[in-house]
């Protein structure tokens, strides 16, 4: 028996639609240790890691370790119905997932739960050199000027810099952030480093995730995946990693 | 001849689209003791009746009973070009519909009058056992929520709670709604009531009509219509009532 | 080697969409005593007339007259990604655009420059017999209720009122603008006038013109062209001429 009460049912939302971005199907897994889902996307492009321990609840109840395999769409479209001051319960038992959202009334959503197959996906073990903090909504503009032109993008780190470079027929799109003009919170890089993503999943990702958080931290290596970490407000995280694109 | 000046525009904007929800053609009836329309929707399972006492108008000149036969999709365009602050002035003189928004500029829309066949609906008689009034808004929610799994929502008033139910192989949806959560303002249950109505009505009249008055009351029966109750600001009352579903 | 420095990028965005209201392609001229643009629209029934002198500029530096010629279907998807607070940097040199976006991170968004033949348009010299001055949201307001009816519309100037009549077998709208209800702001009638324009072409225009200038004055002759003249804040006009529907 799983039963987990979160005081905002929006926060839900936004990270149930992150996770929506990449994902169709998929198990969360419900632990003593707190609630985890750790998923591909079809095209096994991009990986999606959620953190959730039980401090972040306001009840936290798992007897024992429960797989509870959801239709990301259906789950979007009952979150959506989340109004802002919403309390959510989840609870599974038997074969079946509620959702209560209580605000003015009381509304349950039952699910059925899916049966999804597939071995637990392994922590990867990456290098990277550069790491850069930023807020997400800055993030978010720079890909959506890169899209005008490209369908990647390349990003450099050096020194104090980080450069995204779009490029194709139609034009080219550079934006630079730096620390000094404001537009970086944080960068450390260790190493330079260049690579190239697909916008398609970036932006995918970001368009989502940037409610999560208002800050996202990169991490890369030269030809390396890329590293989106999203803090959840009160703990939690929300990790995503993107396969480079070789040119 | 007739003339009729309502201070407010927009609110007869949000009546007349609350009519256009379910009716396509119809006559209004100006007569010396108000103006009504009374209409059954072209599959004849809902019927809408307004009525607005010649107090609500700020004049009301009705000379004979007169028909004001319109098409409500050429109304509601007109409507729509309202702008807070509008007066309004309708008017019929031969063969002819004026409508007059008056802000900064005067504008004059001119119609033509349908001739519509068809005899004056009787006034129902029903015997409703079951009564609550709620927020708009909550039942609007309500029905966007049930929506995500079923065509049809069942109603359930027992002592002093409402339940609305739906349910399909996607899923099931139940809301609660009750005095002492505060989602009901009132409620009255002669009888225990239970009856199912679709939703795509249900949907079509609520999202229109719920900004005609911000409170609904509700009277039903078990397998017997719903009758939708929203009073107009100022006096005047546009009710639904809608036919129940056979299960 | 062309630079000119624009303090608000987004003012600049709102020229450019009202250009791209009627032109595909065109070549902005950049000459010592201002940036000009003159185009007709593909089917030579309206002009627009660009004009913005050094003085609209934070920094204006034009070494020798130069064609800037644009696509601009490309330069409106540049320009909506200014941001409010956004500096905007304009460079010529080669062959090649660069428009810069600067606000928290800079973007530079590098375009090749077309070559676009056509000799250049002699200023018109028409007699209009007829001027308004309105709020340009009003006049937009209008044409949308014009639209509801019809696809052209009458404008009559007399003594002190402006009328527009719009009329098909749907039905008629008339608006009047008049000094004394304060819908008109200046009107200056030498000699009645009365002419038809088409409303696609006043709607595409005015419904982006408008975010240039919150007035605009027009101005006419029985049967001749339509001037719409939008004043840039800080110096500048952007005018459109629109030729007359013969009936």
């Amino acid at each position: 028996m799983v039963r987990l009460v979160f005081p905002e049912a929006r926060e839900w939302r936004y990270i149930i639609e992150g996770l929506a971005a990449i994902v169709e199907e998929a198990s969360f897994v419900a632990a003593p240790e707190g609630l985890k889902l750790r998923a591909l996307d079809p095209g096994r492009v991009a990986m999606v890691d959620l953190f959730m321990p039980p401090t972040v609840f306001e009840e936290y109840r798992v007897e024992a370790e429960t797989k509870i395999g959801v239709s990301f769409d259906d789950l979007v479209d009952v979150m959506k119905r989340a109004k802002s001051g919403d309390r959510l319960v989840i609870e599974v038992s038997g074969n079946r997932l509620t959702i209560t959202l209580a605000g003015k009334a009381e509304r349950k959503f039952r699910l059925p739960l899916l049966d999804i197959a597939g071995q637990e996906l392994p922590t990867p073990r990456l290098n990277f050199t550069a790491a850069a903090k930023m807020l997400s909504d800055t993030f978010r503009d720079a890909l959506k000027d890169a899209e005008l032109v490209a369908e990647s993008v390349r990003f450099k780190a050096e020194d104090e810099t980080l450069l995204m470079i779009a490029r194709s027929d139609k034009g080219e799109v550079e934006t630079r952030f730096s620390l000094s003009e404001g537009s970086l919170m944080e960068i450390d890089v260790k190493e330079p480093a260049e690579a190239t993503y697909g916008i398609d999943f970036l932006d995918k990702i970001v368009s989502k995730a940037y409610r999560v958080s208002d800050i996202v931290t990169l991490r890369f290596a030269t030809n390396m995946p890329l590293e989106l970490t999203f803090d959840v407000a009160g703990g939690g995280t929300l990790k995503y990693l993107l396969a480079p694109r070789v040119e």
